[in-house]
């Protein structure tokens, strides 16, 4: 939320009370400036925007009253694009905005609209058959057409989600392509400048390498030089449902490093254990500039261990790694903005470090099984294993531990299974009686608990299919 | 430093750059105000003055030029108080700052004046014969009088150091004591109200329990209820020479609450044990309001470990504290405003928590010797012992540990002699022929290393007493 001086009701009644005022965000953009760092400043219309119809209901395409959204998803409120109060208000609101924001480029949004409330209002409808626009994508379009020239008188080059890409809107627009990487092509083909973000959301909690190995542009993708060249870039997103202010800098970084890397690098640099190893010392340069993705983990560990010594929940967290992709909504728990952001899914991080050592190291041993790499995976497996009793002690005296339980159950019995499998691997024989079991032990250990996963259950999988497949 | 629109020279010449606006003076004392705290400055003068005459040499007793001192301790250049000119200057600028500052109380320091300038300027020496200023006390009382007239027009209550207590100074002043209780006591009993930080300088890194220990005001020691009533509190110093903003939390953060519970408790609360459980909870929850007495000791550690795991490093730090005192000036390095606070005295904190558990476990063996705390001890012993090889491995790869090794050596051949004594202490026999390289031991490891100390010693030592005792 940004103060608006011309419409204070927006930030005040669609705001907690926490906004930026606008000297904060001439701060800011001064601060950002003086680093070689642009802001470009997003206000999604005509979806998105419940908290803008909180002050101003006659916005919307339905009467209200609005409230404040705490939930997360997409919701029906959404602008009515055939009111002409509608873009007397978008042309004073934005034209505000536009002064404060002094880059060339300035975001719509225009994703996610999900058009049930112009679906179900009787005047919309008439004015679409008078305007003979076909569907609410034309009717977006139409939208999108009035905020751009709002946007042109202004000064300012418009970009959007590529849900605006839409036959009849005009190419001195931008696309940002969030949904996958053929709207971006289809739009550069066509003569529109494009940015990529799909596969650089960072929020998804995925592994570095899954950013760093997504190629923005493979070879071949554009038909010509000319569309190469409405290519301006990528962009790393970091939406804000599931970080609070002590977890989002382990959320943004260092993977953000990677892609960084991946954007600026050739498509033959590929070398993910290398990634790894260069990302690793980056995370402590990030460190020293301030940043408190390594230090913030323990906290909300010492939080949570309710005075006691955190080591057996540090063990744990050495093999866990929050939900990835949107699976972290849709489980036993509803997120909203009033639930606390501080349990295992918090403390977890992507990118388990141990987890992956366990994992490659593993990989190492099925191609060529060798004793010291057997030595190591069974240590580390005996210490999850038996880390189990000393978990359940310190939960006795930590309630909020209480729900983690399960995994670290899950994990006992998990290298338990790993550990047999070791063994009948060294033996070179494989106990069909046990097979059943195991494998009911590995699907227990893939189920989600309290939205985190267990991430050496693939390297487990991978040895047991070794072990029966002989 | 803080900026002085009267004079700016003061902040611009006498700071590196690093100096407070008025406006986030403001916010400072509107934010505290807001939470009960109150702003009282203090602007030390005559003596710790130097950064004022980098830009305003005319004010010093000598001529000058002055630069900004980066070294740490008590230098020459003092105020000239026998000019007309120097009560102008600060009768302009301390009503500027006594309008900055809305509190009552107003402090002028007056600590720590050499007099080395004023026994050299003949000029002042003159003004002393003139106005029967027998000593340099009776001339800075002189100078602390024209001051108080300043501060009074100004509404201010005067605050100062306990060197200016001297015969000739009106009751109308606060006493604060830093020397010692001696000066509190007796300013008290002459009618002065009095304020105590004696016993409380946390920069000092002493335990907690040193400061919970120091009763403000022990019973007898003011002779009268109307002496009583003038003291008005004590107040708890963190001087910066010794910190970093990566630091400065662990420095002040637990031990000050153990200084507020003394302040505020009945002398006869003194169970030190019950003190340090209760703190230790409150050191979780003021890390949960962002402090980073926690976070910030293993984030240094990961900086020196260059990349590798910091293990080595934290069992290490388990019996090192920062020297106490002023004795980590003083010793190979010279500290200045340019050296960098990230060295093994700035990971470790005050109050040790698993040598502090160590050394309680050895006073209980002593008084009653029992099978399992031996082996307790014997535990810790043996871990310390075996640590040292993990650590060398790991200086090898992390220069900055380098100067650190002499530390662990140490503690090796200590605990190798705690668990040869602990072997004595159970078959009752002590190897005579073994003592004197044991003391020798014992004393090596008193030895701060890198500013730091191991603080197991004494446990060791009362061992090895009692061994050779019997």
């Amino acid at each position: 939320r940004i103060e608006s001086k011309r419409f204070p009701k927006l930030h005040l009644l669609g705001s907690n009370g926490d906004f930026f005022s606008q000297e904060e965000v001439r701060d800011i953009v001064a601060y950002a400036d003086a680093r070689g760092i642009r802001v470009v400043p997003e206000f999604d219309i005509p979806g998105h925007a419940t908290a803008w119809f909180v002050g101003h209901p006659e916005l919307a395409s339905a009467p209200g009253p609005y409230k404040i959204e705490s939930a997360f998803g997409v919701f029906n409120p959404t602008m009515d694009p055939t009111k002409a109060s509608t873009y007397a208000f978008l042309e004073a609101f934005l034209g505000e905005m536009c002064a404060l924001f002094p880059d060339a480029y300035f975001h719509i949004g225009g994703d996610e609209n999900n058009g049930k409330q112009w679906d179900a209002n009787p005047d919309i409808q008439h004015f679409m058959q008078q305007h003979k626009l076909k569907n609410n994508h034309a009717l977006q379009s139409y939208f999108n057409q009035r905020i751009l020239a709002i946007l042109t008188e202004n000064g300012k080059q418009m970009i959007g989600w590529d849900e605006i890409l839409q036959p009849d809107m005009p190419t001195n627009i931008v696309i940002q392509s969030w949904r996958g990487k053929k709207a971006l092509i289809k739009a550069a083909n066509k003569g529109y400048d494009v940015m990529l973000s799909n596969g650089y959301y960072i929020d998804l909690c995925k592994p570095a390498a899954h950013h760093y190995l997504n190629d923005p542009l493979p070879a071949g993708s554009l038909k010509s030089e000319k569309a190469r060249a409405h290519v301006l870039g990528g962009e790393a997103t970091m939406w804000g449902e599931l970080v609070s202010r002590e977890t989002i800098d382990s959320r943004i970084w260092p993977r953000t490093c990677a892609i960084a890397e991946r954007l600026w690098s050739a498509e033959e640099v590929r070398d993910v254990a290398d990634m790894y190893r260069r990302l690793g010392l980056a995370a402590l340069r990030l460190e020293e500039v301030g940043l408190t993705h390594l230090r913030n983990p323990e906290m909300l560990m010492r939080r949570a261990c309710n005075g006691q010594g955190i080591a057996p929940l540090q063990t744990l967290l050495q093999v866990v790694e929050p939900l990835k992709g949107y699976r972290r909504h849709g489980q036993a728990i509803t997120y909203s903005t009033k639930l606390p952001l501080s349990r295992l899914p918090d403390m977890a991080v992507p990118d388990a470090q141990i987890a992956r050592g366990f994992a490659s190291t593993m990989a190492e041993f099925l191609k060529a099984p060798d004793e010291s790499r057997r030595f190591l995976l069974k240590l580390m497996l005996e210490n999850w294993r038996d880390n189990h009793a000393r978990f359940l002690r310190l939960a006795e005296q930590a309630p909020a531990l209480r729900e983690i339980i399960p995994i670290s159950t899950n994990l006992n019995a998990l290298a338990i299974v790993g550990i047999d499998l070791l063994d009948m691997q060294e033996r070179g024989v494989a106990s069909l009686e046990k097979r059943a079991l195991m494998e009911k032990t590995i699907a227990r250990a893939k189920e989600p608990v309290a939205e985190s996963e267990l991430v050496i259950v693939n390297a487990i999988e991978n040895l047991k299919n070794e072990v029966f497949l002989k």
